[in-house]
């Protein structure tokens, strides 16, 4: 039943602390509840949906014995966090996955310090995900991956993409302990033309949306790297989840000698 | 003074129809406020901010007699079209600017199709300008230019790119008056590795984010690009300012050859 203590918990969601309190988070849209649904790793709590959307995934929820409530656009609209709900609402269980280091070793990482627009966030996501990054770690004072709007942006690669919160210097030890030498690329305003730098797996870190990457972790950067631009063309900088897809791509590139 | 009728206006300016009746559309936020009244080519009809914004731009609102109203941040908010305003409101005079054909046939130029998210629009502008192309065309059906979330994420590239919306099927003729074999590069989902093709100056078809470019400009593509993803990633496709980002990038490289 759609009941008046379900629509307070759902919006409840919306805010950090009490996804955190809950251990569970909302995940909107036809598309993104659909993949979260016939995944075989995640738990469904509760499933609000419109009837289209019941009957076109019967199966699966029948299969998986998922607790659906049909409710009308307008209900939907009252749990959703978005502007548009779109014909589903799922919540969803946290799950905690380890950082893996190995993977880290041998492909690479991003590591966003301080991020916080949840697009920008979500975006990233998505872009590792194309490009077959991994892990993507976030500094603690970083834009919550469990926000809506940053599950919403991911179209559902954080279903693939394996993302955790980790001060810098305690990542950087980590990784340090089986790699001393790992390279720590930065993403700053005045550093090597990412176009003549030899991109081979480490670390990229990528800065806060106006103030770029924190000072305690400019010193630690090996590899300075900056996108190139036209001359005198008064844009200051890039966004940051298209300046992270440009490096993202360039590294791809490198990597798989094409 | 901040009368109820102008709260009224500038607020009926959040829609598309009523800054077209006007030819009136509203710049938020302190940085572009900034760059919009310092810039010669920009009529200032009317300018709200608050004291901070006031006293720091002075001289330049004095020079250029823009008719400023102190207001409080609640009163900002009232007006404002974003979640969280800051410091100041312009209202702008619309302007109109031809499409420059000799720039197209020099460097090139974006053309999006039918892109709806305000974000995304901003966006790829900032990174037009950053990467030196000064013509973006759109779709008549694409978001508007003017939406206050499109000026925002701009971050000011508004300013220096050229902004226009002709349909696709009249703008290659234009081109091709000149230039009868122009490339037409789009970006598709099948199309040849953007990292192994020719990027020479042409037009940069980018469709819409979730249906690609449409069938009647399809057939006219001479150079369909893609940008390869890692095998078996599940991700289907990347966000559109960020594929346009890497796109921007690469033809950038290849024009500047670095």
């Amino acid at each position: 039943m759609f009941s008046k203590n379900l629509i307070k918990y759902s919006k409840s969601l919306h805010l950090k602390k009490n996804r955190f309190a809950n251990h569970q988070f909302i995940v909107e849209g036809e598309k993104i509840v659909k993949e979260f649904i016939q995944s075989d790793n995640q738990q469904i709590f509760k499933l609000f949906a419109v009837q289209k959307f019941i009957e076109a995934n019967l199966a699966i929820i029948k299969k998986k014995k998922i607790d659906v409530i049909e409710v009308s656009l307008t209900e939907l609209a009252q749990i959703s966090a978005l502007n548009s709900p779109n014909e589903a609402v799922a919540i969803v269980k946290m799950q905690s996955h380890d950082i893996n280091y190995n993977t880290i070793n041998i492909n690479g990482a991003l590591y966003l310090d301080n991020l916080q627009d949840p697009g920008n966030l979500g975006t990233i996501i998505r872009t590792a995900d194309w490009f077959g990054f991994k892990e993507v770690l976030c500094s603690p004072n970083s834009v919550d991956v469990y926000n809506p709007k940053v599950i919403q942006a991911t179209m559902g690669a954080i279903l693939r993409v394996n993302v955790n919160y980790i001060e810098f210097l305690d990542l950087e030890a980590n990784i340090k302990k089986t790699s001393p030498n790992f390279p720590i690329f930065g993403a700053v305003l005045n550093g090597n033309s990412i176009f003549k730098t030899n991109l081979k797996p480490g670390l990229i870190v990528i800065g806060n949306e106006s103030q770029g990457i924190s000072k305690h972790i400019v010193n630690h950067i090996t590899f300075p790297i900056t996108i190139p631009a036209q001359k005198n063309n008064g844009t200051e900088s890039l966004n940051a989840a298209c300046a992270t897809a440009i490096i993202c791509s360039e590294f791809f590139k490198h990597q798989n000698l094409i």
